[in-house]
């Protein structure tokens, strides 16, 4: 079982002996190409699901084992598949339609713009495979996949034509017939047609058929090996994020309007919740927290929260269970990383807190972490700077001490979508990401870990906005971040004289913001209990 | 004609109107297979001289190419060679050999590492063609190529053989054959057939035509294209970075050693440079700056020097000509950027003065500069991190103000070597670099630049250590870096206000070390106004 650094102390903990753990990152572990060649006899075959697997990962493991005289091949039929009695059929809920309002762009102007890129890089038809992508470009919600707002589903993009491919159940709903103007289509070329899920690889064959010599089909290189390889490779055009993929990244004005707001709601119920907290100590931890569930426009959660006491919070995504439970204590840390979906946005934010008296050692590994948070979050860069470029800010007052954490520093954050997206991100681990643009939205969330003590993470989702320092170097431009995410930070957990004074500025201005946006809410809202404990929580520090 | 951003404003006064400037690393130029691709008609054929160009060059550009319906092909007569009246032949210097005090391993030592890390990796053949591994690997050290001390060479080494291909009557000196071993092999396997330079192709062929199944030969992808595609491809293994490449980038305690020799004398004949610059500061600007040859072991200079006035400093790599000589003046920067070839090691320095009164803004980039290159080199940081990562650290204070640098921060330095050499180096452009290490060494060298105005760059080459921080996460240990150039960093043109008292206190025990060790060496060698000058230069900023 290969996993990265985010799981290495859970797989050790929940794998039993059969199961050997590969921990993917540490300079002595094997890839799963490598550790294939180091125990396969010559001239082996190994096989994978093609529909499993994309075209990336299989052509990378398809070299590397051609280069040891070994063959990768695809599988007719899943082995997995023919022993799975109980297989649960396909999800397929109700889809919701997202009017301008939430959306800023009709889907058919997404498609106008999704087809003037196609013309400039000369390319005759495009398959959609990402769901997020796809939700996007047609502005439609499903509830298929758990936290995910998505819906299972295939399109694939002429210049002309539309095709799109989905249970047909699901469009029977007039207000979804409407949305798509499936009965009274404005205009041919904004006609859809669709047709049952399943049937993407047969219309993609008819298209592909079809094709003249020198037409290029674009297809992502993490679609699936399976519907890849129906592209005759003399048209087939491989790109690591579509162009969906990019304009998605970039928020417009009503898309970030609904960020703002789904950060307020989701500030307003963490107050409550961490109010309520401080005085209820002795509670059990929470085994499902949504507690967002009160605000205005909540559909679910964004991800299975985190909440976790003293050690369970080293194991970076753990989940509350019954069997590794413990009492909220005045003695442990407690770390809480929770987000949300609303129809408007989607929040993902990590506090750690201690309702005692932390020790100096939790304290000073606080403070790094705050202060490598801070370095991210204000930050400024030239338009044009890639994400990754940022990573080694968050770590350097952790890398003084001879300390460091084993997880990228933050993630693309979509509207109302997967609380993780492309293409942009602050990790040390990929080079692939596209530059950072004023409107992508990231997570900026260091963190320190201690193996059997306790875990702490500090994660705002942030909005790349441009910035106007002094000088503007060949007219580049610079961009900085905005914070979305409003919680106070828990000053009783910082080490104030390692704070140089900058960064305790960084922290009053942001309390205050945090005050003045929240404390209006939450006294409109007639929350006292929360709204007491927002002004105590962001009194100055010195 | 392709180039980056060092040479954009150089390129751009040098070329006349039958050259377009393609400016590598902006957003908005077409890489050359994406220009061909765009002006070729359908179907076209490009050649290419196989002996120049990289296996991993041609095969991003045949792929792309092919991606577009055009093909690559190898041409058997360059063009240029059959117009090309007057071409020299290919020097053949005199061979120098290096003897255990120098290089603190025998190449006897050096093969069997090599051959060990061939058994490891079940490689029968390695073939070396990077002429800096082949004089590493030797310990033979020439001067076919001006500034850096390696002859035209390959070799093959095997299990059992070694065939070195060389020139053969510079093998007739009897220092050389004795070094060699060439009439007395301790061992059969430490026996070297030598060959004529020309008769590696043939040999190599009749290598790959011995070769049984499954038997592997090492090259590096940056090896041509010419030599490479003889070895079969079933047998042919393809390495970024050789063994050689990395066992020489981690120098040993004597080539540490020496290192630290050569930058005593370097910054010897530096401060005898700037006590005599400072007192006549009339003269023009000094067309070859070799100002270091009365030092001992001297052997050349490590690049052309760049002796920049005003505006001249703006060209990054400018080098000094009668047509844009400026006199060196009280008003205007000068930038020396110089580096020397001496038998125990190789250096690379910058210094940026002013002899007048420097501008508040020049005072203010030139201290950003200055914090950018402290960053860097007082980084703390794990082992196993990659140089790109420290990148970023070095533009932080320029990035905060609006400003930036089109160039990466730092190369690996070779010990009497290439000046640039991998597998390691502190750049945004590269991600393939390796690892840095202890005993690694490397320049820190940050810029900042106004076209027509002035250019800043503070450099000095740096060893990689081992760090004691409080902690040790993981028992990973840490690194820092320790300079090896010690020549005083100009404190007239610092702006004391904007550096942290940490910054502070690091100049000053930076200037500490000079006084220290340089002091000490100019007291021996009598040098009584460069002392003067050291002692002034060194003195502590408040």
């Amino acid at each position: 079982m290969w996993t990265d650094g985010r799981y290495f102390l859970q797989a050790s903990q929940q794998m039993d002996n059969n199961w050997t753990l590969m921990k993917m990152g540490l300079k002595e572990t094997l890839s799963q190409e490598d550790w294939l060649i180091s125990v396969l006899p010559e001239n082996s075959t190994v096989g994978v699901d093609p529909w499993i697997i994309a075209t990336d990962q299989w052509k990378n493991m398809s070299k590397a084992l051609a280069g040891a005289g070994h063959s990768l091949v695809a599988v007719q039929d899943n082995l997995i598949d023919a022993i799975w009695m109980d297989r649960p059929t396909r999800p397929s809920t109700k889809l919701l339609t997202l009017g301008l309002g939430f959306t800023g762009l009709t889907w058919q102007d997404k498609m106008t713009a999704l087809r003037s890129k196609m013309a400039e890089r000369k390319i005759s038809w495009f398959v959609a495979t990402a769901l997020d992508e796809i939700a996007w470009l047609f502005n439609l919600r499903g509830s298929d996949i758990e936290y995910n707002p998505v819906f299972f589903a295939y399109a694939i993009v002429g210049m002309n034509t539309i095709r799109l491919f989905v249970d047909i159940k699901r469009l029977a709903v007039p207000m979804v017939r409407e949305h798509l103007q499936l009965d009274t289509p404005s205009k041919a070329e904004l006609s859809i047609q669709t047709a049952p899920y399943e049937s993407v690889f047969t219309e993609l064959q008819a298209v592909c058929a079809s094709l003249v010599p020198k037409e290029k089909v674009w297809i992502s290189d993490k679609a699936s090996c399976a519907l890849t390889q129906v592209i005759p490779k003399a048209h087939r055009t491989l790109i690591p994020y579509t162009p969906l993929c990019l304009a998605k990244a970039v928020k417009n004005a009503t898309e970030i309007q609904g960020m703002k707001m789904a950060h307020i709601k989701d500030a307003v119920a963490l107050c409550e919740l961490f109010a309520w907290l401080e005085k209820e100590v002795h509670l059990y931890v929470l085994l499902k927290c949504n507690f967002q569930y009160q605000q205005k426009d909540f559909v679910g959660l964004s991800f299975p929260s985190i909440s976790s006491v003293g050690p369970n919070g080293a194991i970076i995504h753990y989940r509350p269970l019954p069997e590794t439970n413990r009492t909220l204590s005045l003695n442990e840390i407690y770390l809480l990383d929770s987000g949300a979906q609303y129809i408007d946005g989607t929040t993902d934010v990590t506090r750690t807190m201690h309702f005692g008296s932390p020790s100096a050692y939790e304290k000073e590994t606080f403070t790094y972490v705050l202060k490598g948070h801070i370095a991210v979050s204000a930050a400024i860069f030239p338009n044009g700077t890639k994400g990754h470029l940022l990573d080694s800010f968050a770590r350097q007052a952790l890398w003084e001490s001879g300390l460091d954490y084993l997880h990228g520093t933050g993630h693309g954050v979509g509207c109302f979508l997967n609380v993780h997206e492309g293409p942009c991100g602050i990790s040390y681990k990929t080079f692939a990401d596209e530059p950072l643009e004023a409107g992508m939205i990231v997570s900026d969330e260091p963190g320190y870990y201690e193996d059997g003590l306790f875990g702490i993470r500090i994660e705002n989702v942030v909005l790349v906005v441009p910035a106007k320092p002094k000088y503007n170097y060949r007219n580049k431009g610079s961009l900085t971040f905005e914070p979305l995410t409003l919680v106070p930070i828990q000053a009783k957990m910082v080490n104030t004289d390692i704070l140089t004074q900058k960064e305790r500025d960084w922290v009053n201005e942001y309390h205050r913001q945090c005050r003045e946006t929240i404390g209006a809410e939450l006294e409109r809202q007639g929350r006292k209990e929360a709204l007491d404990w927002l002004i105590r929580e962001t009194q100055p520090i010195a």
